[in-house]
């Protein structure tokens, strides 16, 4: 019966709509779907709860801390649902913070405000600065009515942070400069527009648009105004003209180690070691993958920065570490589905960007500019076009991403699922065959017995045999042919 | 019968074809068809002046302006049907007028001729080489075998003018200097082979090239030659590396206010504020919704100049507003249709494209380049990639673009459709329910019955549920008990 | 039944596999059947060879020597079929050495074996760096899973030997700078990455990816080291900002001469004449199409540098030819079918990629990079994007490209079938009016003897008369009458 069917069909698509990228072509279809099954979850899990096994005191302070746990780590699922029915207000505050975590792609609000509580730290304008991005990029968002699951997953804000802080950062005109609002706020409210933009090109390739709206929005600013700008200056970049004399001996390993955390740090234009911690701690609430792959591309960074004989000051600034950082969180685990071989193509990916970030911060540095979040940008998109013909590099449907965690057990579970199909073929081929041997030897009894009554039986096995799906109709036949003796 | 089916599929596909804008792709289907619409309308008008009604000497007199006008604005569609008919030479001059003012979204002959005028009044010289340019690209087309549609729309037209008379414009051996027609001449007839090009890739999006070949032509051949070159040497064009000092008291308003119209006139490079109002006349005769928005864009360019502290000899040369002319007409009703909606997102995209029109003449002068129109291509085509859930942003195919008012005809007239198909759909839904609401009824009488003859009935009424399109059969079902009975 | 339906299917992708260029999707359908085709026309060689016919001594040797000739001409597909019994470490170098000379297009692994040749003629430390970069191109490819066929094709190699040569070539380091190979290997084994995300994009448009891997890993390899680097300098390369006095007096005629063959041996970054000689006898030998079109395309590079006012030196050195033999050479029959218009086209080609060349290098020099081969690749793309309306223009399918000869036997077999199925059509057509009139006196005859017996005609004839294949059941049907009378 087709309702019977509409029904079976339902769950398949709940599953997309848990994911924070559902592109913009899709979502019409999605919107409707996408109350429900986070809704179910959190049921099921109160059903868990108040299930009627009753665990010992130990047992029960376990599930407790893990249920208390799977409350705020991950992409926070329970709460985003809870949201959804307070104030707007309330609402808007979720997504800004989302959307500031969503820069390391961490739809996570406490994240979100941990990784405030770090640019407070590290300058208070620009964290002011970084969340009117946010915030007008948000609402945007909702005026040029963009998909309202990727808003409350902060995917249009993350790039309104970046525009915000970023211009704060580069601006020449010192802190607490009130009037750079303006651009900041036109700039924001520019990044939804692009995004959609973007969006619609890179949805070709099921690719996500990435920081390219910030790169984009961020270079336009500064290369518009300059730094010879009576309005808006920006600080001086030039291209570098001389030799840089590399002396090992010069080499402070303290700074080196810390330029890890710093590299982080740098994900935000901050270059602050603690607010990097910070950070780090931050990623590691939301998703302990995206802060292993975190770290290992800014160590990554800060050897390829070395190897290519680069200024040590830079090396410690952590300018070396924020591209391969997202570089390396973007392909470990987060669009790939996490094995050894995207691990280990996670780590090249990492090196590919650092060499890429010198190579682009050389070219930007003609025209006044920083390397912004290109390198990255370029790098993991790279990554992600390649096709193999191996199974081992699985890129998840864009629709599919959530967090590294969640990706692994959608991978292992389909993986599961196409064993137990091949399984299921290979048993039902073992049927068939046993029914087909089976079903000879009961032909050949037929067959006998059809010399004495041959009017009936003809018809009937010459319709049998030219139809496709031969052996349940065989079967059939069987049972006819067993009937009728 | 299929040959009924046939006949009602051909005016679905006449209706495409007065579109100037038929990608290369569906050219094939299209060119058969394509000559017999714009006769139907130039009959189905005949018919109206010569029709049965006679209106009285004031009546008449009005109807008699607005057929005379029909024939001067809009696309001149008339025009050029009637022009089928004529020799060859007099064909291409039509096509290259109309190559003239599409510069413009423009597909008016007359306004090309005034624009020619413009032109004329501006620099002979430059006169001659935008003619050459437009002449050569629609003959280069015509060899290539392109879509003789879109060569009479003169849309490979537009970019030979650009590149010819820019060629001209940034050439520094001075006017009359004969060999530049040689340049002049290659690169116009490269034009349709960019065009198409470009096109391929664009189609995959259902956007246009805009003034894309035009871009890529002048700069490739201004930075290939350059200002060091012996045979054809290019103006000096340099980065500003020092602050410019603005103060306000020197604004003149004057000047401010001229601005304007030069800004639409430098669309074709011409800084005279006279022939930037004849351009301004040219696009008040085919479409005053294209006058309308050339103005804003003007000024638009002119505010943002002001907000971005440029020198005020820049703003006053027009530099700021041609962009945002184009870039304001190209969004604002030329590809999607005019509502509150899309001409504030005009307004903005006219804004945007300052900001990148600035930024792009900085990065452009690192290599002794003009920015060209390149800024209102990259804006309007991401504001043209916007994917919104919204339906009063209204993208029209690209097949349906002709210009604003027509395009808002059309957007109206299927806005009307979709909604007397809602009300259709509604009033069957009505319908049916009436009619499921009696069947019941009838139902339960037949079931009444069904107790005394219960052998002829329970077949079909079982069959019947099990159909999908249960309503039109049940009705039928209903006939049928009704005829049993 | 279904088995005759698949051994019909297989042919058909039979033929697809002979290719080259074999998209990334559908190599998985493709393996399996890879290795049939090459080996059936080698059997098939064979079957001429020992056929029953015996021929005189004269045609003997002239079969003979055609023979001999097909086993080292064109690709070379006999000894690709041969290789594959072979140990991996000759394979690997069977696929070295056709990457090697598929610089130029050519699939063959003599021609690579003449390549190196003229690398080590023109310096041996370069030869080294090439064929360790075209090695480790393979064997990363081989790692990444990459279609198998395209890599014995040497596919993934041409761009590792382009980076591993120009790496050297453009190094400020000096010759046997051992430390030099790092760089290299990394580079290398990052082609397949690159060509695999770009045949991603490409593939939309079916246009190969050409040398831009190639392109963009050395550039990256030297914008992110530059001229100031401790470890790994590359030469200094400045924008021209003097003014160049050509005086015509002081061109040399042989030097101008010898800039063709120079000209050819700058695709692989060489300057020497004795080495463009002997690239051009391997080109001859894989195709003369393809030696001519160099040919061709090297001189219009010269005469289009004398045009733009070049420094003479650059033209000696080659830098305005090498791009335009590959542009010709990839327009001229390789990607589309040669016919005088893609001739003409190949060359009008050239010509714009001369210009394009000048203009990249400029662009280029701001950022101290050589052009490499962009002005190819775009200039290339470009001209394959273009649609016309013209026949005779026909770009093959990337999956039906081989080498021009056998593209135009494919080509020329093409057409040939179009025609006859045209005029099978026709006979058809003739044949089902030859019916129809038959049939209609036949219906007559028919109609006045169903006035005797009118039971058992007409509700056939009805029947016949509404289905689609009207004239097929028509003629069965006029059998049926005939077989009734």
């Amino acid at each position: 019966m087709p309702e019977t069917q509409l029904t079976k069909a339902v769950p398949h698509f709940c599953r997309t709509s848990t994911s924070q990228y559902s592109s913009a072509q899709n979502t019409k279809e999605l919107q409707p779907l996408m109350a429900n099954p986070v809704q179910e979850t959190t049921e099921q899990k109160k059903q868990q709860l108040q299930g009627p096994e009753k665990p010992n005191s130990h047992q029960k302070f376990k599930a407790k801390i893990t249920q208390c746990l799977s409350y705020i780590t991950g992409d926070m699922a329970a709460f985003g649902e809870w949201m959804k029915g307070q104030f707007i207000l309330l609402q808007i505050l979720d997504w800004v913070l989302r959307g500031a975590a969503q820069v390391m792609f961490v739809n996570n609000p406490l994240s979100g405000l941990i990784i405030f509580a770090g640019l407070i730290l590290q300058n208070r304008w620009w964290a002011i600065n970084g969340f009117v991005g946010t915030l007008f990029a948000t609402i945007s968002a909702l005026i040029l009515c963009q998909n309202r699951g990727a808003i409350a997953a902060g995917l249009y804000g993350y790039n309104g942070i970046l525009v915000g802080l970023l211009m704060a950062v580069f601006s020449d005109a010192g802190d607490w400069y009130w009037w750079l609002l303006l651009p900041n706020i036109f700039m924001s409210m520019a990044c939804p527009i692009v995004s959609s933009a973007l969006a619609s090109i890179n949805s070709r390739w099921d690719l996500p648009v990435f920081t390219l709206p910030f790169n984009i929005l961020v270079c336009l600013h500064m290369v518009a105004t300059g730094h010879y700008n009576q309005h808006f200056p920006q600080i001086l970049i030039q291209p570098r003209t001389s030799l840089y004399n590399m002396t090992w001996s010069e080499l402070d390993y303290a700074k080196l180690f810390c330029s890890i955390p710093v590299g982080i740090g740098q994900v935000y234009g901050c270059d602050n070691a603690w607010t990097g911690g910070i950070f780090m701690i931050a990623l590691f609430i939301s998703s302990p993958i995206t802060f292993v792959h975190a770290t290992i591309g800014s160590a990554v960074g800060m050897v390829s920065g070395l190897a290519l004989a680069a200024p040590f000051e830079n090396i410690y600034f952590g300018q070396w570490g924020y591209n391969c950082v997202l570089a390396c969180i973007a392909i470990g685990g987060m669009f790939y589905a996490l094995t050894w071989q995207t691990h280990l193509l996670a780590v090249v990916c990492a090196f590919f960007c650092a060499y890429l970030g010198s190579a682009i911060a050389n070219v930007m540095s003609t025209f006044g500019l920083p390397a912004c979040t290109w390198p990255f940008c370029l790098s993991a998109l790279t990554f992600l076009l390649i096709t193999t013909e191996t199974k081992n590099i699985h890129k998840l449907p864009l629709a599919k991403v959530t967090y590294p965690e969640k990706n692994l057990i959608y991978f292992w579970k389909m993986k599961k699922e196409e064993r137990n199909d091949k399984q299921r073929e290979k048993q039902e081929k073992m049927q068939v065959k046993d029914v087909e041997s089976q079903l000879k030897k009961e032909e050949i009894i037929v067959a006998m017995e059809k010399k004495e009554h041959p009017d009936v039986f003809t018809v009937e096995v010459r319709q049998e045999e030219t139809t496709q799906s031969r052996t349940n109709k065989n079967s059939e036949a069987t049972e006819l042919h067993l009937t009728q003796l």
